[in-house]
């Protein structure tokens, strides 16, 4: 695996293979690990972005508490089969301070985008910077970020970037809670507690495969789980996968997405649903992974 | 030359050569066919591309009356030297209606951003899809525009696009006037009042060669020549070259800029002025064009 610093040393690297970009935060779990995964199978060579970027965080305190270690982040993404692992510098990203935004409406408007003022245009800036300085062809997403997904994915289209955006679905602990890099700021209790967000989606999610369709219901299936395990609903919504937008009955692609806070820390999680019944809850850890084995 | 409908059809045209980029919204004049000779410079393959862009519209009637000619601008841009015009259908530029801006804030904001919103999104929107979709490796664009210029460097900068973005100097017609798809909508008459723009910037230009540093002095040189010969002045502002702000003093690279109504027609022009007093006041057609020999 390389590492490299600039965009022009990634084209170099990169020229005459088909590229799939991650684009990452750093801090690498088993879903990364897994966005990997998705992101070999689909071209020659495998380019991981990591760069906490700082535009897209709307407090600031939760910019510099964001957890970073660029020395374990690359023998993570080494032992997952990165390629080049492309770690800018902050005047790389930004020699001049950026003034030039990218701002998707509507898709960007409810749920994170709501509650998280200027998060989305941060993200869709920067994705469409990397998609600029990188120029893959491929572009691996986690599900779990759905509402993050839908803006990427019109971002793209919509500025004709030729990148195939995909989806990959949400990795889980064995005991259902989807891995993010904030997990580390859960105390033991809060862990068990922030139980309540997964299964509330699952029970959500075989209620729509035993024929439920009306969202106000789904939706109260996860809130009542979330409140009995002890967490703070901030929204239960199901939205239209493509336009993250809420609609009322499940009668298309849809995510039925859930925001709650667990102690003091902000969690998301989602469950994609499809009119027929059938739905991607994720996948679990069902062995030890890289990063326990390393 | 080849006319092709698709991004993916110019990227597979363009494939392993150098490409320049000449965006366009047609109706071709004497200042297109200079930026297709400073293109054929720069790079193998010269792009015109040619698209009404409604985004950047922030009038419906001027949008409406925008003039079109396919069949003349293909003869105009094969003898100027194009090798691929790029003319989109609206179903090819937008599939579906966009939701995704792009904000340059700052540079965008005064003199044309202050008297056109939405304007320059628009440019700075559809320059991104051109971009984007084209990867070309230098673009060229007119400094009569200066503002978007100033816009379009700081956009392709920020999303850190690979291009190298080229100014190329104003065309005017003999008599001084910069020449403008919008030029045809002058009636004979205004056609001189429209004079007081230019003869306004060369007398300033000849002010800064003679010493002169202040904007309000160089500034109203310029509008006196513009009242005087009947035109109504919008603004003229001296403004740094990269930011497009407004300055008080000739001490960077800076563009003297005119806005003006002469009958119904808004016109626009400006002079390049440096510290050290030299200038560009753009370069005079002193042979027929192709335009007139074709």
């Amino acid at each position: 695996m390389r590492v490299l610093n600039t965009f022009a040393a990634v084209r170099g690297e990169t020229e005459n293979t088909s590229v799939a970009l991650v684009p990452t935060m750093g801090y690498l779990h088993d879903g990364h690990v897994s966005l990997v995964g998705v992101a070999r199978e689909a071209a020659d060579t495998v380019v991981m972005s990591l760069f906490v970027n700082p535009l897209q965080f709307n407090e600031p305190a939760d910019l510099e508490r964001y957890p970073r270690d660029l020395v374990r982040d690359s023998e993570i993404a080494d032992v997952a089969g990165v390629d080049v692992l492309f770690a800018p510098s902050m005047s790389e990203m930004y020699p001049t301070p950026p003034r030039t935004l990218v701002r998707v409406a509507g898709v960007a408007d409810g749920m994170e985008g709501a509650r998280r003022p200027g998060h989305f245009e941060g993200v869709a800036t920067v994705v469409a910077k990397l998609f600029a300085g990188i120029r893959p062809d491929v572009a691996v997403f986690g599900r779990k970020d759905a509402q993050q997904l839908a803006v990427v994915r019109r971002m793209s289209t919509d500025l004709s970037f030729p990148v195939e955006i995909v989806g990959a679905s949400t990795v889980r602990s064995l005991d259902g809670l989807a891995v993010s890099s904030r997990n580390v700021f859960l105390s033991e209790p809060d862990r068990v507690a922030a139980l309540g967000l997964s299964s509330g989606l699952f029970a959500a999610a075989e209620a729509a495969a035993e024929g439920e369709r009306t969202a106000a219901r789904l939706e109260s299936v996860v809130a009542s789980r979330v409140l009995a395990a002890g967490g703070e609903v901030e929204y239960v919504t199901l939205a239209d996968a493509h336009e993250a937008e809420p609609i009322g009955t499940l009668d298309r692609e849809a995510f039925l997405a859930v925001a709650a806070r667990v102690g003091d820390v902000r969690l998301i999680d989602n469950v994609v649903l499809w009119p027929d019944g059938s739905s991607d809850t994720g996948v679990r850890l069902d062995e030890p992974s890289i990063l326990r084995r390393s």
